[in-house]
């Protein structure tokens, strides 16, 4: 079976794997006091040219995500997110089981704008209400949308009207920063924290948290053993992405570049057979509208995961490619793929 | 001043106080384990017809939400409740500080309906969401509605195919009760549990817990305490719930009955001058609309809350009445209002 | 029956009771936004000789040291508390149920001394323990002591020493002061926050925070409704503690005096009578120990706790005493005992 | 240098590595849906003799414990465990920060025996107090020490007799097993649930949850997202746990008893050589009490933890092996290690 179904089914790449296995017997102190960690934070902290930067490496986004918030915010505060942003819908209300509101704005792409929060914050005058005080994005977002540089000036512009935290989550910042629509240096310009995402472009596991506020940069540790996200090996995170950051990101650009490439593949491809996609995406993630009776035939060769029941005989599905993903793979799903005709009466 | 505020700008009904001073000296245990507090339970529930249920008394609506709610919910459990619904907007995060999202609904009015649920239930599918266990509706409304009888039983057949707590927040449940909407057995019959308002109705302060559903009963009295919301002095809840509640809720719903017909006399007011109103309302609030150069005539002699500012010139007020509210005050105010005319230019 | 159970089971002092008569027609805002609460608050910053302290007013003990507690500290942060301290004992884990750990230290007598601070200390030395950083206090305590003013310099400077805040439940605040063990100027000097009791000294129920420390202070107001402490009707504590405070506080004042007076009269009584105490006290809490068999033949006229089965035919009581008990009830009691002989054969 | 420090000094047994690359460009779903982790699981019901167990995988010992204990707990409900229990002193607060306090006991040795529990149960009666409700012990302990099967018979007898729950952290069970204490089947038949460790037995990370007890067993996959513990690529801990369960876990209990061996070595040479021990232990870990002179011309060759300054010129220190310690690493420190003489005067 092919899978797009994610950019998680791999294990590493090779190269994440070997570095693993050449520092399994070296001996190094634990929860990341260990010269690997200690080399993956200070090619970070040059990559975004931010030397002041707390980096902090975690297992996974969901526990990057509330860990951070929790540590950023008073109980009283609350987050302002995307109501398709991952905090909102697909973390088991992780954020709320620290104790914190997330407000969900609605917005047709997954992005949220200045004034966006500008009408979240006239909503919330008073202790009768939460205070709003972190703005979550992600980039890559979940409609496989970017932030480019541009809208987060702006964002950071509001953010300091309303002395708001920006904080960007990066689970796929590969895939925006091979694409050219952001940089390191700026989203440590812009962001008083973010996290470059391991997980989903090529590590075994692992993201690093970049905390570029000082005001939040206290006491991190203690946060992260409290809320159960220090690692006991965590020269295991500090070897993964040195093999990431080293050669100015070398290996993590590749991957997520290759990633997008195949997703443009799939969108061409997608695009030439006269197929229609619900949200424009240069990303590692696609959304095109496929008929139901199309999707029946490439059951079982094909994985996706479905995004939404259109009710007239189409669907919205997901298409996810990955460092891993192979041109040949591509090339299986669009050979399965006829042309759209008029003619194809489709069934619900 | 005369204020159409809120229903708590006064302390309590004569009769409440007289009652509390009576009792002041008697000697009783505390945390509510006295005669006093033991027959309004009791007379509680005789006017449920449920003598099953578990009552409960706290002392506020915030309070009194936030520990049911944590105490019906799992850690990954969440709350389905209307946007404009108390534990979402007024609360600050008080459900979301015991560790519990609340999924808000938007609504037009306020009202959550069986096709609201069973939308939730359906976009939260699997252990990636929260799980969505508990419905929260409040009687009256936050937009001085009232759900009936028939509407409530829709919602709790609905609740019963998805495994679903049905929770009325009743903190204006005296307005619902004495307009006829409903009754208390019926909501002894078609709630899970609920509340019922003294603070709002003429009480001191307390609100009374019906739990009717058993699995929910066990241990209620560690989560009152665990959650700071157990009166050292509980006879004080006690003995005001005796004087409600007596004589089948005479002065409860006399109270509740007198503020909706001084909000009724000012709607009819208001109406006959030609002002629309925002939503529609039988309770003791309501929503007109009115011009801002009107209201700046009525500022420092009256008080009410703005709602919403149109943009248009106008203004969507709240008016509320209470037990205390005189005729002479309802007349006073609308001596002030003129008829509207179709010439009066308003500027915004 | 006469109880010398706690000192909450009578309603309020006649005075307290009048003025809340007196209010309630007023017309006030909500949530402490009124004249009585701001005049009270003025009031106990000129008693404590601290008009930058910050005064809230809450309803009960338990709520207020969740509120304040979960305010003061960070997520990973600890309490320390005496192991008979109330937080840790008779509170069904309120502040762990805000996220924190507190810290018990056994103690002969429910005192915290600089040394258990420093032992407390040096046993968490970095991010895989707790960060120890509030010292908890009460006075009196709850085996019935003072915190002299020299005992609280010698807390307050260990806590310089280390960065801690120091917190003050005072929720018998009444009782040491009115025994001279300390002063409200010298609270507000050496504690970073304290509360003055209500519910426990007169009355109907409200307790006096006092944030001295302007690092502690920002936005209480949202923690007090994020924590359910925000009571609709404020200005009910607001009266309450205007008569408290005025005229120098001296109902406060007199009331505790009383209540020592009389817990004073009774020591003496059992002292004369040969009986011994389980600890010291000079506060309206005494501890005597006395037969099973003499308490048997109290049962039923009299009210107490029951604090320890000693197991040798003996058993630690406590008896509490009020600006209520009156010198009759006190005479009552010592009536019903006789002189301890040697010659009574006790059985367990 | 040679480490004693720990057991997670190294990243896995290479044959864990192998296992790991393998599985690597398979393809597979994500959170544990997957054959390695469906695989794994059966592999441990089996051992256990008990298929009916639920067995979830995560990432760390803080992890599982936070997340299990606030998933079996209510609200309001308490942990019993040892004073020295990891939960009350090594985690951070994470239990706490989960709302549930810990119930530290004073031991002897890091052991609860029924009397304890017995001791707990009976200072907490009622609603004032949290309700204890789950025994907390590890295997081995934090001292080094077993329960042996009929200790735990034991504490199960009493915890049925109180309706506890007896959760055992298994953190270091291999070597418990390894050494004979207990067997697997009978873990499972008497906790209710309990974890078998893998990060400090030759994992790269990861911890099997064995959930026993039905009524603890539902939506645990829900708690899991919930506080951040669901690992993306989920089959990493599955094809871990295959490598070690498989074959009657030959290699689980093979490095587990290697390491006992070693520390075994350690201890025996100590013993021959004169010194004393804090405590006794038969496992990884043992705690040997060494002059301070003599660990002086050990430092930078070999690394330890410091346990307890004695301030008589010794210094109780951990040694632990892991399936990674050599016996020449052993034989290297012994080498150092000359024999107590009476006459050496040892300086603080």
């Amino acid at each position: 079976m092919i899978r797009f179904t994610n950019d998680y089914s791999q294990g590493a790449h090779p190269d994440i794997l070997q570095a693993i296995t050449e520092v399994s017997m070296e001996g190094n102190f634990g929860y990341g006091c260990d010269p690997h960690t200690e080399r993956a934070a200070r090619l970070i902290g040059e990559l975004c040219q931010c030397e002041g930067a707390a980096i902090h490496f975690l297992m996974g986004g969901t526990q990057t995500n509330m860990t951070a918030i929790s540590a950023f915010l008073k109980p009283y505060q609350a987050a302002i997110a995307a109501e398709s942003g991952h905090i909102c819908t697909h973390e088991t209300g992780a954020v709320e089981g620290t104790g914190h509101k997330c407000i969900a704005v609605p917005t047709k792409d997954g992005k949220l704008t200045p004034d966006h929060i500008r009408q979240v914050m006239e909503a919330h005058p008073d202790e009768h209400m939460v205070q709003p005080k972190l703005v979550y994005v992600s980039n890559t977002t979940e409609w496989g949308g970017f932030y480019t540089t541009g809208e987060l000036e702006a964002l950071r512009q509001v953010c300091e009207d309303y002395h708001l935290w920006l904080y960007l989550d990066g689970a796929r910042l590969g895939s925006a920063l091979a694409a050219g629509a952001t940089t390191l240096p700026d989203l440590a310009r812009l962001c008083h924290a973010f996290y470059i995402g391991g997980t989903k472009n090529g590590a075994l596991f692992g993201e690093a948290l970049v905390i570029v506020e000082p005001a939040l940069q206290a006491d991190f540790r203690y946060h992260m053993k409290h809320r159960g996200g220090m690692l006991a090996k965590g020269f295991l995170l500090g070897v993964q992405f040195e093999v990431l950051m080293e050669h100015q990101m070398e290996r993590y650009l590749a991957m997520a570049d290759h990633a997008n490439q195949m997703a443009g593949r799939l969108r061409q491809g997608l695009e030439e057979r006269g197929y229609p996609f619900y949200v424009d995406s240069l990303s590692n993630q696609i959304f095109p509208i496929l008929p139901n009776a199309l999707l029946q035939t490439l059951e079982g060769d094909f994985h996706w995961e479905v995004t939404r029941k259109m009710g007239d005989g189409n669907t919205v599905i997901r298409l996810v490619t990955s460092w891993a993903t192979t041109p040949q793979e591509v090339e299986a799903f669009l050979a399965k793929i006829p042309h759209k005709t008029v003619e194809l009466h489709e069934v619900i």
